[in-house]
């Protein structure tokens, strides 16, 4: 059983028309679907933020919501695409690791080679699969179409090399993986790797060889201007500047390591 | 009685993925809801700014409509949220004087201070609370939940210091408080404000030492590249190039002084 | 007969709140009204950028959806604005070229000078008719007016100087037209354009002086940042950088002539 809730997750710039074309190709097949835009901002071909986008913004919609997402620098080449049931949301990509993290977080699911053309636009460009075969893809979910009707199951597919954090004695170290739209770092630890469940002014955030003291609640512990380290609201540690922008004002880049730490008696 | 349009104001900016997930909230406790986005470009934490999208824009909606606000430096302090009904629209926004403007204008209203977390996301964040709170607050408003419900009636609202123009013999003197998308500078003076209707012809705009001659009621009545005042679509008076930027080109600032005058026989 | 899809094309720019008081006036007539946005990027006041986004885009929309197109330069002045219905779906637009092209392409049109007030808002501002006019007219004809209940036949609209390509003996001359959000530079030239279907490998292009080598199928036959000319996903010859942004790095500018050729074999 499918809904008629579709998102949208791509690389395509929130100004272009692109996205506009394959709501028409959805609206066209399912009059009725509940479009919706997660973000078209996906840094270009960049596969781990559009990971990191799905991941934590489908968790957030319901049972049987359809998620197609396009960051897609393989279209025209021998890439497949993947339908996929995922922890009850449906899912349509570029077999290129895009829903690597979901597919590894999932409980229950069913992956499914994209190949049968009854289901795409009759005529598929080589450059905008996103609208020739995945959005009619998509459209026909919602109507109900079983997903094993789009093609065979898909058994081995393409893994994401997603960076994860290393435990040590007292320490957790990770690795900034993001910025989001306030320049906030969003690094790759997460509130459930850490061993135990100290109180947050036990742990101390670093970043190479700047700290930044511990862990704060919320902003308005520390005083504008501060770079601060806090769990975000999609339970990722967070680099911030209070009142700021720390992707442009803190020196610090994506791909940097940083390291939580607490003494030994917790 | 409540309609199933609930609409989304922040600062989060256009490109990012934390809209999405307030949708994903509100979809999945009210499938039918209609989502309108309003503007995501309030500039970061600038609660006037955010004021104005509201205030011009919510009028255009129909009764019963529901919208959310998220402009919330104060986000993880003691600040309160505020459910509000307001000449006919509902509203759900931090207490920190977003909808002064509007509680200003309004003719009849009902406030309610957001405090049964019955009606909240069971884990709430501390730096989203549009998400975890306020979406949910208006799923349920849209499910037909009174607003009597989400909490006490909330008796003494922050309130905006939001400029006033000021009236003189033969003047009105104003202020620069915020630009739009094209560049244009949008005024503190509203037609309603001169004190009596003369023609457009008989009013006389200057910026700080500068003239701009008389205000004109369309853009093709001067040349291009002309320094202009005119009256604005939401009825503010707006200091504009004629297709140019005036934010970019013309050298004043949000905050200068500008003033109305007319002559005394009008 | 109309459907309810009604989409929006402007150059209001992604971050304003004007298009959502469009949409609060539609919604406020016609709550079942599906919203969808085309693009709000449009560069500002270029009808033939807007004219091209409206070509590729509505064609994929359902028989009997709406279109609001606001690029309008003219708007206070005495310009019309057009109701049309065009190969089975319905526009709406100042009456300033931006239908030309679709208008140019219809199989069957009807084309109406709109100009019954009683389909306008009460109030129409001088700056904003997307709002105050074009919106309420869309909305009406969502709810089933007939187009021909708005005004009078428009018998000579105003046609846009759209560049076509010249053929000559073994080639085609066309220009670079716009760029989409990736920086690929699109052209006039169509694939329809070509004289016979030649296989891609056999059609060489220049821009300018620069050879770019033969035409290809897909990026991935090419190295990353080759300069490239390909058919687009809306059947446009595109030059493009692999895995680049051709606007910024590949020195070719709108309005720059191209040239396909092929040799006399063909």
């Amino acid at each position: 059983m499918t809904s008629s809730i579709i998102t949208l997750t791509t690389d395509f710039g929130s100004d272009g028309p692109y996205a506009a074309q394959m709501k028409g190709v959805i609206l066209s097949m399912n009059p009725r679907a509940t479009l919706v835009d997660i973000t078209h901002a996906v840094p270009p071909q960049d596969i781990r933020a559009g990971a990191l986008a799905l991941l934590d913004a489908t968790s957030r919609f319901p049972r049987d919501s359809i998620h197609i997402a396009v960051v897609d620098p393989g279209v025209g080449t021998d890439r497949g695409i993947v339908a996929a049931h995922l922890s009850g949301r449906y899912y349509v990509a570029p077999d290129n690791g895009l829903l690597s993290p979901l597919i590894g977080k999932a409980k229950d699911m069913q992956l499914v080679r994209v190949s049968d053309r009854q289901f795409w636009l009759p005529e598929v460009s080589n450059t905008f699969h996103g609208r020739d075969i995945m959005s009619p893809v998509a459209a026909h979910l919602s109507l109900g179409v079983p997903i094993d009707r789009f093609g065979p199951p898909l058994v081995d597919p393409v893994t994401l090399d997603w960076p994860l954090p290393t435990a040590e004695a007292n320490q957790l170290s990770g690795q900034i993986i993001a910025a989001d739209s306030f320049g906030n770092l969003i690094t790759n630890i997460s509130r459930e790797d850490l061993p135990f469940s100290a109180p947050l002014s036990a742990l101390h955030v670093s970043v190479g060889q700047r700290s930044l003291g511990h862990v704060i609640s919320a902003y308005g512990q520390r005083d504008e201007g501060a770079t601060v380290g806090l769990f975000g609201s999609n339970g990722r540690l967070e680099i911030a500047i209070v009142c700021g922008n720390a992707l442009r004002d803190c020196g610090f880049r994506i791909g940097d390591g940083l390291c939580v730490s607490w003494s030994a008696g917790n």
